[in-house]
């Protein structure tokens, strides 16, 4: 085991030994670049120092000697001495960047005697003393963790006593009689000497860097974020010779991104301070400057920097963020990372760079962060605006994008100030369906309850409207039109904007930005629409959301939900009667009046399709979710009550009767999906029926219709059987009746487990499969989603007893494994069925990519997220990249 | 393709050929018994029937036409013929016996010229123009539907010309007029002649025969019963030559069963009638006469009786059930078939046919209807009493057994009325855990909702009270203290019996008879231990319940539920206060009271166990079901509104108000089992304490306590290990403070999906896996029992869309698919894993088999269907029987 690397010795594409920082110093060393000389001590030794109880073992002390005096050597400089002292750095760094990790320890080296030392070979005695009291304050605060408050006292009443404000204008004696004070600070707050040994200095820093690892915070975001040794296991130590921006007027300290981050455009993007050191650039005592004014400023510095952040892209490949000192005109790199960019950025980026050579069109693609694209379809909210906005709460961000409107608590006024050009953010405890009216008209919804899943959250996300649920500490107070959250009062009429992306709900209109849908993106949708392997459909109900989706890329639509089309206005009173029939005749009576509506529906939006497969689901929720909500009706009955009875009352006494027969302990795992299709076969024979005589009659227009019809619910072959024999009948009829042979393909969702179980023989009788993984997971975990996520899906996420919420990203153990056991059983009993997915997940980076691993044909999501499914599908269909190479392996 | 075979010819062991009359016929000939010459039409030909069209292929009929030349040729007889002529009867036969299949046609044969011959062979002119009339009758009626009271009334008519009262009274000349108005009668409703040609006839019955196996009741039938083609395919045709036992005096008709079904009591058992046709003791015109009458009365036939008897059980090792018929002093067997007899009388022939060295003790156990055993452990309802009692309603038979009591409606006063004495039916709309304390004091419970896993069911099923629940039409009015069904209305204090094996209800109070548990039934059970491979244990929560389980033979405990002992009313008040309490502190602080109680219970049911294990499960429910519900408490609030507000009301608002923050959407996939075990770690850490202190200090005083610990709901590796680290520390903790290296094995149960996919995992963590297969068949089916069991399973099962309801048989191809993949992967994983099965399915005989096929180690059943798993483990142990040999192989 060789516990330290020289820059010039360690792999620069090695986090895992040298961590993120190592590795780059080593990788910027070997390129030539001019880096002051250091070593890296490996997370290897850290672990070692673990093994052997937080004990640093005399071996690494012994090679930390020898690299001391090797450095001593590069630079000509002594450790320790007054003879032009060696004085160094020392950064934490792990393979990833985490809080909690030791901050760097600047002038490490420095002690009484050094002090002199660096006095007279800077020529600058202030210089040398003010570095020694920063490292007295740095190490104090750093490694032994005491109070910092207590040497700015020191420093302020220095500055008192010299009767001066800033701290550069303390002059020598001052400052030595501080580092004096310091010292004393310290050993009354240790118990021990400040160490002047700059051994013994460095042996403490090693210490503090590798406890730092084991710190509390350290520790909690690793297992909230999943890191697990196989990611990060350990930190690495930088030790490097000091150089100093601060030296005078041609010494200066900057961080630059070799390209905008925000925009992608290619120019250096970041700042510069003369005479400085890197933390005030953070610390905002001066004002530093925009990068572009050093071409004027330091013009020969300029170009080298201009030069540096060249050779680091092409080397990198990738947009770089870096650290640089320049130290009595002397240029030197501390630091490179990859940049982090938002999405435009990120689209912009990867165009150039192809166009530029640097990389090709399939790293183009590699590069992008698939998730954040949803950030270009949408409006966001600008972050200058959210600084200094007011929080209202904080739900969960159920369909992204931003909007402001006025606050409104109920429908009917939604729906009346929304159609009359108000923008509205509807508030409710909850939706049903008879509330989708008020959606369309509203900007935005709010709920208190539910999850992504609820009602508001799936239609909302359905036409791209920003929706925010589960703002649970929001108290809605719909009778006086107000609510109440930690701090705010919102009345009727306060302005509010929603951001679906965060979950958080401010106060007043801020600043929005627009979408962008650049010529970029679509050539990066082009690249990777050539690339992938799996279809991408929409998840659409609507002739809206449909064209919006072949805009954005969709080849077909994978998901209509028919139960929708119910919820309009002019229906959904249909849709209740036909509920409240008391015989079969009656409610055919009523079926025909709807299939006249849904045929129209379904031609409306197979025309939207033409040419493009469009999966048609039919019925699927249970029939009590159109019925009135029985908390509400029973107030409503309590009101009523007090008045003379009515015929209206009877009537509404008689649905709720019927709401209550209907009603379910367990709804999500009751009478709906195919289970209704089988009570009351006419319902779903109308359906079928209306699918037909809308394809039969587009096709005699000429219009390519491509319609598919998918069963929900199923779980055995004899419910699937029970629903083809209709089908079979109603395409005879069908065939008869308009001399027709059109060809509309009837299969199954798969979204119950037994389903998954039987999948050999549920693919003999059907021609298609579609996953439904959001229903599958809850019934894999046995997790009801509009429970679980407002209850204990966070701590469970806190405490690391799941990895990633399921309901988001496929959960591969458990709901995969079945989507595996299911499609390889389907494709053993019939080659060629299609297998797609019509989940949420479909619109998961992650997910696809094991969709793509298991062979889905397509996946299918909501419009905005077509681009996101198109990459992420080309990524999978990639795979990682092969791996930068390095001249050095491993180390020498 | 033969499609004949004389009785001498046919295997008796081929019923799906020659059907289940056919066999038996075919066996008794070639045993030498006196069965009337004849033959069978093979299920073969009527399958070509249907291949042709439903036409009798020529072929066919040639086949018959030898056939009957052949019988002519044996009987001395001459078809259709003045001429000593041949008669025969005419019988459907399949494989099963089924409804809605041809009736028997007699004296086929007959026509204007043979019964001229049969008067002059018999020497009775009124019997034959008797035979040709009832020919005339039946042939219309069977194979032409003709409305039988047509002839009917000319009888009458004729009694009436003739001023008699008896058919019998009726002169030859009468009946020969008769014969002549049943021809017209015949020829006006069919538009034809009667056929008076003898092989006509024949032809006709054949055809009405093969057409009756598609007839609708049939059809329906078969798809009800599942009969599918494999099990029976076709009916078989017997043509047997006529013998008489209404030729006088010294002829009879009777039939016999070679034991008592009703007790198992080694006597013959049966009716006959001197002088009558088989139908005739059907009819009851006249009064049949006991079996035992015979001896005195026709002593040389009774012998031969006996003897014939005897013979056939040798024979077919079973007891028969046999029709026979004595012709002018020779003895006829028509018909046998194994005896159906009661689980009493099965236990009973068992034991007695072992003694006789008739079967051995495997066929013993073979023979036996395991799901029927239960019967002798609970208090049934006399038949004789139900059919004139008043039927008051009828819902799901949920716990077995006869219960009679006064109706009660609230549950304080079922309490108190039931501890001071009086027999109690406990009647609500559903049950909650606060009202367990009544379930105690009552004799019976009945509900108006929920499905075999309500509450009330479970918990009266673990008590072994009768109860039914789901009563739908039962409505209730507990204000007014009386409940309403179809037609009869219940007031507090009526009597009441409950049929817990068929969900009715009557008034009054019924006959019931106390269940036995007799010396041969232990003696069965005691063999069946020896045999079986399959452990069993009980579920069990009180140490009453796990006596009594220990009694019938229970080897263990496989789940102990500890929700259960918080209802006691000495503790539901401090589990409340739990989940009341604001902060963890307060929480701990009652939850240690709860620890002692714990403890107590845990103390009593290891002893009671003492030697064997007991598997107790960690708090399962979620805590909002032990709050008051929901509707209830508002209607309550509602009445507490209209008085001045108290400090009881405020925590009563306050109690209603956590109730609703628990409330969930799903409860049964919600916060519940190890969910709140990870939420609340204190709950599950006092319960686990709990157990260790009861079990050591047992052993301390020499007492062997073997607990195991289960945990809930884990649907992931990370969960479990959650609950095995604090496990571990508790066991750390009890070894230090009580010096004692007690072990208890610490396992999971499988019953969420998820979990039985990641077994191989799971089953490195814990010690013991246990099948909650209730759970798990909802999960896999996405069916919420307590919506679907009185919702739509019902319509599914009609429809034949599912075969049997997998709450009752584990469901093969889907739950039993996921027991497979998990209890695979768990042995893969470690090899001496235990794996049991603790849900419902743990008393049914073939998901016992199931378990045994797969290899569980033990099944966990309610107490009373202890012996049912015994028997059935053994069952599945031996296998099915070797198939009966018979000298014929497929024919001749």
């Amino acid at each position: 085991m060789k516990p330290i690397y020289f820059f010039e010795e360690g792999s620069g594409t090695n986090r895992q030994l040298l961590g993120g920082k190592g590795a780059g110093l080593c990788e910027m060393t070997q390129m030539g670049l001019p880096v002051p000389p250091g070593f890296v001590i490996t997370t290897e030794a850290c672990r070692q120092y673990y093994a052997s109880d937080r004990k640093v073992p005399a071996s690494l002390l012994e090679h930390v000697k020898n690299s001391i005096s090797k450095l001593e050597k590069k630079t000509g400089k002594t450790w320790g001495s007054r003879n032009n002292p060696l004085l160094v750095s020392v950064r934490s760094g792990a393979a990833i960047s985490m809080p909690g990790m030791m901050d760097t320890i600047l002038n490490l080296g420095l002690n009484d005697e050094s002090v002199d030392g660096l006095a007279i070979s800077s020529g600058n005695r202030h210089f040398a003393w003010d570095s020694y009291r920063r490292l007295i304050q740095l190490f104090a605060k750093v490694v032994f963790g005491i109070d910092g408050q207590l040497f700015e006292d020191a420093i302020e009443a220095a500055k008192r006593a010299n009767k001066v404000t800033l701290d550069s204008e303390l002059g020598d004696s001052t400052l030595k009689q501080l580092v004096g004070t310091f010292k004393e600070i310290f050993a009354k707050q240790t118990k021990r000497e400040f160490p002047t040994n700059a051994s013994e200095q460095l042996e403490l820093a090693i210490t503090a860097v590798f406890d730092s690892w084991m710190g509390e915070r350290a520790v909690i975001y690793r297992e909230k974020n999943g890191i697990t040794p196989d990611i990060a296991d350990g930190t690495a130590i930088n030790v490097v010779t000091m150089v100093f921006g601060n030296r005078g007027g041609n010494s200066a300290t900057g961080v630059v991104f070799t390209r905008n981050p925000g925009t992608g455009l290619k120019h250096m993007f970041g700042e510069y301070l003369v005479n400085a050191q890197g933390e005030d650039i953070v610390a905002g005592a001066r004002t530093p400057k925009q990068i572009s004014v050093m071409r004027k400023e330091m013009p020969k510095m300029y170009a080298k920097l201009e030069a540096t952040c060249k050779q680091l892209e092409s080397n990198f490949k990738e947009p770089q963020d870096i650290e640089f000192t320049i130290d009595d005109g002397n240029f030197y790199l501390l630091q490179t990372r990859n940049a982090k960019m938002n999405a435009a950025a990120m689209v912009k980026t990867s165009i150039d760079m192809v166009s530029e050579g640097l990389i090709g069109r399939e790293d183009a693609i590699r590069r992008i962060d698939a998730h954040n694209l949803e950030q270009l379809l949408h409006r966001t909210i600008d972050s200058s605006a959210t600084r200094s906005a007011t929080k209202v709460t904080t739900g969960i961000g159920a369909s992204p994008g931003a909007a402001h409107g006025v606050a409104v608590f109920d429908v009917a006024r939604a729906t009346s100030m929304g159609e009359s050009g108000t923008s509205v953010i509807l508030i409710r405890d909850e939706t049903r369906p008879e509330d989708v009216p008020a959606f369309f008209a509203s900007a935005g919804i709010l709920t208190s309850r539910g999850g992504k899943t609820s009602h508001a959250a799936v239609v909302a996300r359905g036409m791209g409207k920003p929706c925010i649920v589960g703002a649970s500490n929001l108290k809605i107070h719909a009778d006086s039109r107000t609510a109440t959250s930690e701090s705010v009062k919102i009345r009727e009429g306060d302005m509010l904007t929603l951001d679906g992306n965060t979950g958080i709900v401010y106060a007043d209109q801020l600043k929005t930005n627009a979408p962008k849908m650049t010529r970029d993106f679509k050539t990066i949708l082009g690249w990777a629409r050539a690339i992938k392997k799996t279809g991408v459909r929409a998840n659409a109900d609507t002739p809206d959301a449909a064209r919006l989706a072949r805009e954005f890329g969709a080849e077909g639509i994978g998901l209509c939900r028919t139960e929708r089309m119910f919820n309009e206005s002019d229906r959904i009173g249909l849709f209740v009667d036909m509920i409240m029939a008391k015989t079969t005749e009656k409610r055919k009576e009523i079926l025909a009046k709807l299939e006249t509506l849904q045929r129209n529906d379904f031609t409306k939006i197979l025309r939207a399709m033409e040419g493009r497969p469009v999966t048609i689901r039919l019925l699927d929720p249970p029939l009590h979710e159109f019925l009135p909500n029985r908390a509400e009706f029973s107030e409503r009955l309590a009101k009523l009550a007090k008045i003379k009875a009515t015929k209206k009352l009877e009537q509404e006494k008689e649905v709720q009767r019927r709401a209550l027969e209907l009603a379910e302990v367990n709804p999500m795992m009751g009478h709906r999906g195919v289970r209704v299709g089988i009570t009351f076969p006419e319902i779903y024979e109308m359906q079928i029926r209306a699918v037909f005589e809308a394809a039969i009659s587009l096709s005699k227009k000429k219009v390519r219709a491509m319609p598919q019809i998918m069963v929900p619910q199923v779980g055995s072959v004899a419910e699937f059987m029970f629903m083809r024999n209709i089908y079979d009948r109603i395409r005879e009829e069908m065939s008869k009746k308009h001399k027709s042979n059109i060809s509309i393909a009837f299969g199954t969702m798969i979204e119950v487990v037994r389903a998954a179980l039987v999948s050999d023989k549920l693919a003999k009788a059907a021609e298609f499969f579609s996953f439904g993984t959001n229903d599958l997971t809850q019934a894999t975990f046995s997790f009801s989603r509009e429970d679980v996520e407002s209850k204990f899906l966070p701590e469970y996420m806190a405490k690391d007893l799941i990895e990633t919420n399921p309901f988001q990203s496929i959960d591969v153990s458990g709901v995969g494994a079945l989507m595996q056991i299911s499609t390889k059983a389907a494709r053993a009993a019939k080659s060629n069925i299609e297998v797609g997915i019509c989940g949420e997940h479909g619109g998961d980076p992650s997910s696809i990519a094991f969709c793509h691993k298991i062979g889905i044909n397509y996946v299918s999501a909501s419009p905005h997220r077509i681009p996101i499914a198109i990459v992420a599908g080309a990524q999978a269909a990639l795979g990682p990249a092969k791996p930068r190479t390095s001249k050095k392996k491993r180390g020498a």
